[in-house]
């Protein structure tokens, strides 16, 4: 798994442009994916009530057998910006599509920034021309046109044999570490030269998505938009796979794996965040109580203010995790729990470990911190991801106007 | 109601006293609520499957009949601190029961502070003599006592009128505005000389709490010791109630209002708070939604981080009560919602209104503020209360160490 794979190791049939277009105040803010074929696709979007065009659009769409374009605008959200938004999306979508000779319903939409406001589709129709004339196979360009306040870009890869032929995936992410609706929200693309059947890429992104993107949080709040899209084009040759086939597994591990990298570059670069916490719940008497917990504690105002301020709180670990395990009904007993802080045991079967604070609050100013919290239960296991909440989180969010 | 009862208006039959005890590192930090004769007794109790010893004696001990007392301790939470804990418990209510010259079983505990540490419960009995001495008609002292991050007592108390028989009601909270297991909980004692049964007790109590205090977030976080305990004991010489009696509806109106105005200052003296924030929901389709809704927005940190910056942020509103309503199954659509905030209207049927962001900006440095969210499906409402996400809440919560 490379973070900047080459030119040479990007999927086949695919081209790439990112440019700038003016939505949103500097840099490159349009991003272009483009299959020179017909491809799968399979999405997952936002659960919120409140949607953008883009996420109707792609719940539309997926699962298909026919996309071949995704085109992604930073710096406007286009979501509850009323009928003048739903216009703007469709407009989009058309215009891409005649800028690449191909089927407006074939074009798939994203769009990620401030909310409330319609798409200035025109600034990005303007901008197409020069989007389609740098069309190439490196992705790079793209992956960084698709950001918002996020610090630097998220891209990975990975190659997956299929009897003997190589097959290509490169996944592209984007979240300011901030899972919210004004200037950033979770957006991640991937392409791949794999030739799956719709129903194949719908049954291996999710169980991806649900142990990568579902598991990480940096405020708690979803947005309008968040979407995660698959589209498979079947340029490397492999064979096709459709669901049921074992060799379907791979591509599950292997985009897994993928996801859960982008994942944690995203909670890594979460606004304000200085730290990666990564909590790792076992014990479980099931992978629902294990998640619910393990995201609890991630989640947690709390225990995240604690790594803040490198304080070995135990305590705050426990008692989020007595929360969401309750709100799940969980019979979990604390009598039978093990907590360890950066790998220091500090709390065991129901009562305090003595340990070393001032060793574990140094071991808390890694950039990368791991909580560890065993149930005594069974054998169920999650990991979630989460940051640091910092003075620069409010900062970010208090003083961004809207 | 008044904040300030004077002692003529407390509720006859009891006394109260708050010592120093040196469990706290400064400050009264013990107190004691007794009455002259055995109560009826209710209590709710945090669902956190982490619960300090205080609480599983609360839970075994209400509904219940003979209650004569209840001890608080500031400063310890007496929490995950295993057979230690759990021993130090039991000392304590048997100290506080022979101080007293009652049953230890009549008494109930409750213990606030730092988690993972045993009571030292030695300091609290060589102050019980001094507190039993100081015990007196103004529940103020004890009011004091109860604190810990708190910046101020909240009290609060009514009169009922019961066939010509006046009752009084006295509730004490404390919150640091914080729902949170280290240095603060929430927890509220209401003390009555209305006589009512405990089924009746327990009948009024469970209404009240839940349009009061699980209306409340300053974090989202409960903790171990959450509690609210509601004892009569029929010191008023009114008429006995018990469930379904018609005389019952004007206590349970009474004592919601009184624990919502504790609710309300809690919320407002959230750890770092400068802004109450009231959140109502009306036009939902259940109250289970309105509550949702109310909840979601109340407790979301980008609606919170907007207000402690004066942004009149209306997306994140939108984003946060769609995200909740979706969590619980909701089919609540957007393009009917209407938003307004300090009573100007910003959003309505799925698109934004035009209105002064400077005006809704100057309005927003108010100490109370209302955001309003019209789902336009039913008749259904609720009201949530929050606070902002300050730059202090961040320090209070990094910077305090284990």
């Amino acid at each position: 798994m490379n973070d900047a794979p080459t030119p040479s190791e990007s999927p086949r049939g695919w081209r790439y442009a990112g440019v700038r277009s003016g939505v949103r105040s500097e840099g490159r803010d349009t991003a272009l994916l483009v299959s020179d074929r017909p491809c799968a696709a399979a999405a997952r979007v936002t659960t919120n009530l409140a949607k953008a065009p883009c996420v109707h659009r792609a719940r539309a769409a997926t699962p298909g057998d026919d996309l071949r374009a995704i085109v992604v605008v930073s710096g406007c959200a286009n979501a509850l910006a009323g009928a003048p938004g739903k216009a703007a999306d469709d407009a989009l979508a058309a215009s891409v599509g005649a800028a690449l000779g191909v089927d407006p319903r074939t074009v798939l939409t994203a769009t990620t920034g401030i909310v409330g406001v319609p798409l200035p589709v025109s600034r990005v129709e303007a901008a197409l021309p020069s989007a389609v004339a740098a069309l190439a196979s490196d992705p790079e360009a793209a992956a960084g046109a698709i950001l918002t306040t996020d610090t630097r870009p998220k891209s990975a890869s990975a190659t997956v044999d299929v009897d003997g032929v190589a097959a290509r995936l490169h996944v592209m992410g984007k979240g300011a570490g901030m899972i919210h609706p004004n200037m950033a929200t979770m957006l991640a693309f991937v392409t791949t030269d794999l030739a799956l059947t719709p129903a194949a890429a719908d049954r291996v992104l999710g169980p991806a998505v649900s142990r990568s993107f579902n598991r990480i949080s940096v405020d708690g709040d979803t947005s309008c938009n968040d979407m995660v899209m698959l589209l498979a084009n079947g340029a490397s040759g492999a064979p096709l796979l459709d669901v049921g086939d074992p060799r379907l597994e791979a591509v599950e591990v292997a985009l897994t794996g993928l996801l859960i990298d982008i994942a944690k570059k995203i909670a890594a670069d979460g606004e304000g965040a200085s730290h990666l916490i990564a909590v790792t719940v076992t014990g479980a008497g099931s992978e629902a109580e294990a998640h619910a917990a393990a995201r609890g504690v991630a989640r947690s105002n709390l225990v995240k203010a604690a790594v803040f301020g490198s304080d070995p709180n135990w305590g705050r670990i426990a008692v989020a995790a007595g929360q969401h395990l309750a709100e799940l009904g969980s019979a979990a007993n604390p009598d039978r729990w093990r907590i360890a802080i950066c790998g220091v045991p500090v709390f065991a079967l129901g009562a305090p470990v003595p340990f070393s604070a001032p060793e574990v609050s140094a071991a808390l100013k890694a950039p990368e911190v791991g909580i560890a919290l065993d149930l005594g239960d069974g054998a169920a296991a999650a990991t979630a991801w989460g940051c640091d909440l910092s003075y620069d989180y409010v900062r970010i969010n208090a003083e961004y106007h809207t």
